[in-house]
C-alpha cells in the first residue's frame, strides 16, 4: 500500500534499541491495558470475580509476548531483566532503556484505560479520587497491601512470587532441563506462570511482580487526581515494595534455579548440530543453557536469541 | 456413500466466492450461537457466571474458524475484514460479500436461540418482549451499555476492544514477530484473544467487537417482537455504536500494528524457500509480512493464504 | 515383569472387535466416572459453580479419549458414533457392540462413584433415594429438565447440542478445512467442544448430548434404590429424549457438515504423499475426508484410521 | 560468569542419584508451595473459589515438572512413583530416596508458605494453631476429611481419584495407545488430570492423591505450632488414608491400564527406527512401551527415559 510504503520510509527505525525500546513500551502498553481493565471490571462492576483477573493477567502476557517477542523478546518487566541480564539474554547496558521504556508504556496503558474507564470511575467515587476509603481507586490502578499484612510481610511476598516466576522462566527456557515446548508455546505457558501465581500470592498485596506494572500506573495516579497518596501510602513506606521486591526476588531466583539445575548439567560436547532457520538458511544454534557459552554471544546475538526463545 | 454423492452433483458450489460466502455465514452462525446461548444461559438461569460467558465466546470463536478457516479464512468479523482488506488478505470487492453473510449468518443464530430458549424466554419475561425494564431480555441477543456509560465513552470503548483485537490479531499472524505459533493452534489463540478482551472491557457495553455479531441478532429482535426498541435505544444514539466504534478500532489497531512493528522489520530478502504443502506438492511460501509483497499477491492467492492462517 | 507377561498370556485379546469393546468401555467408564462425579461435588458440596461442571465434563472426554482413542477411536457415544458410521469410520455392524459397551461402562462408572459418594450422598438425602423434591439426588447420574422447559424444547435442545458437537468434530478432523491440528492435541479440542457447550446449552435440560453418558447411570438409579421413577419421571415422555435427540442432532450435523463444507472441496488428486509412521515406516496416508475415498477403506482400516485420529 | 563457574566447580554434584533427589526436591517444593499457597488464599482471603485452587494445583503440577523433568523425571509423588517402579521407569532401589526427598521437598515448601502467609495467618486464627474450630488452619497445609464421610469412604475416595490419576498418566505416556502428545506438552496434561480430579474427587477429603503433598505439609505443622492433632485427629485414624489410600490407588492404576490396554497391543517388530536426539546424536528410542523391552533398560536409561518423557 502506497500510504504504508510512505510510513515505513519516514518512521522507520534503522537503530536497532530504538527497535527494541518501541517494542518494550508497545508490549508493556498491551499487558498493562489487560492488567488495569481486569481491575476496573473487578472492582466497579459485578462481571469479574478474582479468578477472571487472573485469567487477564495471564492472557494480557500471552498477548503482550506475542506481540513484542520477535523484536525485544518481551522481557516487559524490569525485574525478569535483571535475570536474563544475569544469564547473559540482555546486555547490561540495555537495562536502563529496557526499563524507561517499560514504565512509559505502563504509564500510557495506565493513561488509556482510565479514559476507557472515565464513566465507570466517576459513577464509582462519584469524581472524588482517593486511595483511602470505601471508594478508593487508586488500587484500581496499582497494587496497595491487605490491611491485616505488615510491609515485611508484603516484601518477602513480592521476593517469593517473583522468585517463583523467574524459576519458571528459566525451567521452561532451558532446553535441557525441560520438555522441549514448542516456540510457539512459549508465550502461553509464560502466562499460564503469572495466572498460577495469581491464584496463589494475590492475598498479601496484589501479585505485582513487575516494577514497571506497579510504578508506571502509580505515576500516572499521581498525575491524574489522586496526588500523593499513592507514593504516600503507609508514610512512604509502600510504594518501593512491590518495585524493589521483585528485583531481589529475580536476582534470587535466578542463583537458585542455576545452583539447583543448571550448574548439574554434564558439560555440554562442542555442539556441531545446525538447525534451519525460519529463513531457510542453515545455522548453528545459540545454545541456551551452557554457562560457559555465555562469553561468546556478542550482546547483539543475545538480543536475537531472546527475541526468538522468550 | 450414494446420497453424499448426488448431493455433491446438485449443490457442489464451484464459484469461489459462493464458497467463501456460505461458509462465513456457516461459521458466523456458529460463533452467534454460542454467544447468544451463553447470554441467554447467564440471565435465565443460575448456572454461568460472567466468566462462563467469556469462556463460551472464545471457544464459540475457536470452533468457528476451525468451522470456515479452511474456506474462507474466517474473517466472520465486518470490522477485522477491514484490516484484512487493508493488509491484502481479502480482496477490497469482497468485503461486501462477507459482511452479507456474516449478518446473514449472525440473524440465523438468533433465530434458532430463540427457539432453542423459547420456554426459559417466556418463564423469563412472561411473553413480553422488552429493551427496558427488570425483565428485559433484547440484551440476551444484541449488546446494549452499562446504564452509566455514555454513548461517547461507550464508542471509545469498541473503538479500543476492536484495537486490542487486531493488533492481537496481527502479533500472532505475523511470522517474523510472534513466536511462530502452529498453524493448528492459531483459532485457539484468536478465542484467547476475545476471552480476555470479555475479561476486561465488557463492563462498558458488553463487548461486540464486531459489527455483525452486533446487528445481525439486533435485526432479529426487531422483527421477532421486540420491535424497533433494540435500534431506538437511546432515541437511536446507541445500535450504531458497536457497528462504527469496531470498524475505526480495527482501522487504527492496523496500523497501529503497523507503525510500532511491521515497519521496523529488515526488508524481506528475495526468499527462496520451499515449503512442502499439506498435499505434497512444493511451494513458494506466500509471505505474510513484508508489505512490498502484497502488491504481488493476487486476491486468489491471498485468499488461500487467509485460509492457511486466519 | 513375571506377572504381567502371565497376565498378558491369559488375557490378552486376539479379536479387534472385543478390543474395541473393552477400550469403548473403558473409556466412557472414565468419562461418565469425571462427569457423575462433578455432579456429585455440585450437588452436595460447595466446592463447585457450574463452571467446574463444565471443565470436569470437558475434561473426562479428554483424558476419556487419550485412554481409548488408541484402540477404537474413542466414540464414547453412541449419537457420535452415528455419525461416524455414516462418513465410514466404523463400520456399522460394529454399531450395536459399541453402543453396549458404551452403555455398560456409563453403568459401572455410576456405580463406582455411587460408592465413593456414599456418605455425602447420605448426608444429603437421608438414605431417601428420590428424583423429586428438595433432596431429589436421581439428577446427579442421570439428566433431568427445567421445570420451566417442555418436552418438546428439550428434544430441540438434544437435537441442537448434538448437532454442534458433530459438526466441530468433523470440523477439526477435516484436514482439508481446518488448520491441521497436532494429533496429540485432537483429545484436548474434543473435550473443549463439549465444555464449551457445556457453558451454553446447559440450562434446558442439562447437556447430555450422549444416550449412553444419560441411559448408563439411568439404568443404575433405576437398579440402586431410585426406582422406577427416572424413567416415569414426565410419565415416561423425558428418558429418551437424551437418548433420541442426540441421535438424531448427530445425523443432521453430519449432513449439514457435508453440505456445508465438504462436498465443496475441490475433487482430491490421486495422492501420492506418503508419511512416516509411528512406527518408522512408510505409509501412504488414509485420508480422512474425500468421500469418494471411503469406499476403498477396508473397515479395519477405518477403525485404525479413527484409532489415530479421533 | 565467574561467580557462576565457580559454583559450578564447588557445588555440582557428579552423582546421578543426588542430582535427581535435588531435582525431586525441588519439583516437590514448586509443587506444594502453589498446593498449600492456593489453600491458603482460599481460606484466608475472598479472592478465590474453589476452581481457583483446582487451576492452582493443575498449574503447580505443570510448572514443577517443568522444573524437574529433565533431571529425575518428575514423579513428585511416592504413589506416582511405585507404578513408575512397577512399570521400570525408576528402579526400585531409588523409590526410598526419591520419596525422603519428596517429603523433604514438601515440608520446606510449607515453611516457606507459612512466612509467606504468617500476618494473614495470625489475622484468621489470632495466633491460636488449631486443627478443630471454626477458625482452625491446619487444613491449609494438609487435608482433612469432611465431617460427615467416614474414614472408610476416604480410603476408597483416596484409591480411587490415585487410580483415575495412573490410569490417565499411562495413558498419555503409552506412545502405542494414546494421541503421540508433543513432548512439551506433556507436563500441560499431567496437570490438567489433577485440576479435573479437583473439579470432581475432592468433596470427601481434599485431593491429595500425593502422600508427599499431604505427609510433608503435616510434618510441618506437628512441629510449627498445632502441636500432634494434625495427627491424632480422628484418634490417629486420619493422617494415615492420604499416605496409604494413593500407593493402593496406584498399584491397581497401574494393572488395570496393563489388563484394559497395554497388553491387547499386538507384540511389536523389533524396532529399528531411529531418532535424532536434542543433542544432534542419532540414537535408538527407549519404547515407553512393551512390557518385554523393560528388563533390556538398565537403571540409568530408565531414568534418562523418564527424563525425557514424564
Amino acid at each position: 500500500m502506497p500510504i504504508l510504503d510512505r510510513f515505513s520510509k519516514t518512521f522507520r527505525l534503522s537503530n536497532e534499541l530504538s527497535k527494541e525500546m518501541l517494542a518494550e513500551f508497545y508490549g508493556t502498553f498491551i499487558l498493562v491495558s489487560f492488567a488495569v481493565a481486569a481491575s476496573a471490571q473487578y472492582v466497579f462492576t459485578d462481571l469479574s470475580s478474582y479468578l477472571t483477573v487472573n485469567f487477564a493477567n495471564g492472557m494480557g502476557l500471552v498477548l503482550a509476548i506475542y506481540a513484542a517477542g520477535g523484536v525485544s523478546g518481551a522481557s516487559l518487566n524490569p525485574a525478569a531483566s535483571i535475570a536474563l541480564c544475569l544469564h547473559g539474554f540482555i546486555p547490561w547496558y540495555k537495562y536502563p532503556f529496557y526499563t524507561i521504556a517499560e514504565i512509559a508504556g505502563a504509564f500510557a496503558a495506565s493513561a488509556v484505560q482510565y479514559g476507557i474507564n472515565y464513566d465507570m470511575l466517576n459513577a464509582y467515587d462519584g469524581g472524588n479520587r482517593t486511595t483511602y476509603g470505601p471508594t478508593a481507586t487508586a488500587a484500581v490502578f496499582s497494587t496497595f497491601p491487605n490491611p491485616e499484612v505488615s510491609n515485611l510481610n508484603c516484601f518477602f511476598d513480592q521476593v517469593f512470587g517473583t522468585f517463583v516466576l523467574v524459576i519458571c522462566i528459566f525451567a521452561i527456557l532451558d532446553k535441557r532441563n525441560s520438555m522441549p515446548i514448542d516456540k510457539g508455546l512459549i508465550p502461553l505457558s509464560m502466562g499460564g506462570i503469572v495466572f498460577a501465581i495469581g491464584t496463589c500470592w494475590a492475598g498479601n498485596c496484589g501479585y505485582a511482580i513487575n516494577p514497571a506494572r506497579d510504578l508506571g500506573p502509580r505515576l500516572f495516579t499521581a498525575v491524574a487526581g489522586w496526588g500523593l497518596e499513592p507514593f504516600s501510602f503507609r508514610n512512604y513506606g509502600w510504594f518501593w515494595i512491590p518495585i524493589v521486591g521483585p528485583m531481589v526476588g529475580a536476582t534470587i531466583g535466578y542463583f537458585v534455579y542455576q545452583l539447583c539445575i543448571e550448574i548439574h548439567w554434564a558439560p555440554e560436547p562442542e555442539s556441531t548440530d545446525v538447525v534451519v532457520s525460519a529463513n531457510g538458511t542453515k545455522e548453528k544454534p545459540v545454545e541456551l543453557t551452557g554457562v560457559d557459552n555465555i562469553a561468546f554471544i556478542s550482546s547483539k546475538e543475545a538480543g536475537l536469541d531472546v527475541a526468538t526463545k522468550l
